[in-house]
């Protein structure tokens, strides 16, 4: 119930006694009405091509589109690499909804299974070096049916994780014990306290569960101390590579990069960032792709991943080791986190993702429109997403973007941050 | 934890005070086991072509395909009109590939809106006869997505609804109460009760939900009556219309083949069926889509649908609203419903899906192997899945299904259900 429909007047009880008039609706709109109130209604934004690295507002005629006719700048997209309008992907696309179908028609167990889902399981295990992967229509779906398959008893979550561990989390109805953001010590000190109220001899299943990249931090998570924490206490690890396939290790992710293959037991992610398309995996070893082939709910009561966009995450998965493409985003990062940091910025985390802290939350709101009118498209990200105080524009960098652009960005936020009181003078 | 787990010797607790060593561990193989003893281990059935309403096995060398070199004809597929395959669907597919992109890059919310995805859901509202539509990546986001985000106090749900609306139910952590299948009466009933204990004045949510067509059973909800008790006690109906949308109604599907458009006030389906796609949808009044567009976690924390599943999904609505492909699907449909009754099958159901009744569940197995000996792919439904003693064959015809086709699996009927039992003689 939203917050207004406490006050609904005590006169609606004369009522009480005509249960053939009782109201057992949904107030929506007073719903809609509390959530605009408190500065969190979010609307749909309407954009021509959701490949490009820049785009020109053509629609004026709708009422929609702010910044019509003008080009503008897209940081704030999670087609890191840049590959949803690549051609190779476009055509890997096209050609699966050609020769083997536009939909799947059926869940994988039926008659769904089909040679591109099967092609792109092997890349995505040979990439992962694991034994087995499997893919699913969203992540959201990888890790709401992953975790409640697992079942686990007990289940440390990092505080920050991804609605989707968290509703994960809740599906399984296993005990959630959620720690410290990015502190493995903290994960530990949760761990000794729950083994010593757990009753001895107890038989019971603990998952830790984390992102690798933080969406809104940028941050990673320390990995290793993780496995360290886990391996001391029996406990598997679940890493969300969400942010990092395609981008780390030969499209690996974090997992890859810091080696930590064979003390990650599942390892998750998505086909909808880096990959271009849309969709989840799992990779793991034999036992957990055929445990989740059986019980993933959000599985086996799907119908398959659409053939295109699974061929399309194949090519793209295959683009982003080649390597070239990686090298130019992180050409780009560091291009634009340098000139961030050099104008006074203080730009939080460690990867491709850049948010700029700005603060206050109204300020971050009116920063970020002062860089929607120079041309740059960059969310203000504010509570409840990130914590009071903590306001900030997340700008994310694609492979595509070029020298002018970088420079367009960095010219909007010297004037901007100037004329929204964010830098000094 | 499965069930052989219970069978872990005494002798583990030896290690009860080492809590460095002690295990906490997921056992998947001994579930793997379990589930393989209790007979409802399930794999992955490799396809060639999911478009096809038949295929020839091609690939005999991977040691997967059991009937090798043998013209199958496909009774086991959602795809009912045969749109995966389309031409138009597939140029729709492969064009938003090229001039959209490969994926929706972000969240709807974000920079993953596009002109596809309001083409989609504007046609979709318009086939429904309501303010809005809004799609999702899958249609079992959408179910859990849409549930937990009403977040009613008070779910009735019909005990054959389809995994999704119970996982949304879980996952919304209302009071759920299960009515009998299809009973309005029942539905009725439990309402009365409930009513009578809540408390005085108490303002509570309530939600009846319920497929349209049964996926298993063939059969369709008594909507009007499901409708009229609904209103006698205020509460709001949604309707999953995923195996009735394209197919009945100008594509509406059940709530407006019967008129009751203004009676349901959430009608969700999917677009992976007779659509020939992926993804979910929900159309309802503008209230509602605004506030699932905030509100609903399976759809702010996904990527948007990829822009050729969208494309796909509105190219296939616009053909089966022209009617020629259900026409034709009914009238194979009934082609198969006649034969088959006149044989003396048991055909349960009132729908596109027929699911032949065999009985006894070992018997519809060795049932379903005859048949695909005879080169038709229908699946044995046994339990749990189904009730003890009514195990099926699900027989599922699509509109391109061509008259030596159907011949064919009137034929294999004949044939294998004399061989295997079923049919007296």
């Amino acid at each position: 119930m939203a917050e207004r429909d406490t006050t609904v007047p005590e006169t609606t009880e004369t009522v009480e006694d005509d249960h053939q008039n009782s109201a057992h609706g949904f107030a929506l709109r007073e719903r809609l009405d509390a959530r605009e109130q408190r500065g969190l209604r979010r609307d749909l934004a309407p954009t021509e091509r959701v490949a490009a690295r820049s785009r020109v507002a053509t629609d004026p005629g709708d009422g929609i589109s702010n910044f019509a006719g003008e080009d503008q700048v897209i940081l704030a997209s999670n087609n890191y690499l840049g590959l949803a309008d690549n051609d190779r992907v476009q055509q890997a696309a096209a050609a699966a909804a050609r020769e083997v179908g536009t939909g799947a028609g059926a869940s994988r167990l039926v008659t769904g299974d089909t040679p591109v889902h099967r092609a792109l399981e092997r890349n995505l295990a040979r990439t992962k070096d694991t034994e087995r992967a499997l893919v699913f229509s969203s992540g959201y779906a990888a890790n709401v049916g992953t975790i409640a398959a697992l079942a686990p008893d007990v289940i440390f979550s990092d505080e920050l994780n991804h609605a989707s561990i968290v509703d994960g989390c809740r599906l399984a109805c296993a005990e959630t014990m959620v720690y410290d953001h990015a502190d493995a010590d903290a994960l530990g000190a949760a761990m000794a306290r729950r083994d010593e109220q757990a009753r001895k001899g107890e038989d019971e299943s603990w998952l830790v569960v984390t992102d690798s990249v933080f969406s809104m931090d940028g941050d990673v998570a320390p990995l290793a101390a993780i496995c360290d924490a886990a391996e001391r206490h029996g406990a598997w690890v679940m890493v969300d590579e969400a942010h990092a396939t395609g981008l780390y290790a030969d499209g690996a992710g974090i997992v890859g990069h810091e080696g930590l293959g064979d003390r990650v037991q599942v390892q998750l992610g998505t086909l909808s960032k880096a990959l271009a398309s849309q969709g989840g995996y799992v990779a793991g070893s034999e036992a957990l792709v055929e445990h989740l082939a059986n019980a993933a709910r959000s599985f086996v009561f799907s119908t398959g991943l659409a053939p295109p966009a699974a061929a399309a995450a194949r090519e793209a998965l295959a683009i982003a080791r080649e390597g070239e493409r990686r090298e130019r985003l992180w050409n780009v990062v560091e291009r634009l986190r340098d000139g961030l940091d050099e104008m006074g910025y203080r730009v939080l985390g460690e990867s491709q993702i850049l948010p700029v802290l700005v603060g206050n939350r109204s300020k971050a709101v009116a920063f970020g429109e002062s860089l929607a009118e120079h041309g740059i498209v960059a969310p203000a990200i504010r509570p409840p997403t990130v914590p009071e105080g903590t306001s900030r524009i997340r700008v994310a960098p694609m492979a595509t973007h070029t020298e002018r652009e970088i420079e367009r960005c960095l010219e909007a936020f010297h004037e901007a941050g100037r004329a929204a009181g964010v830098l000094d003078e």
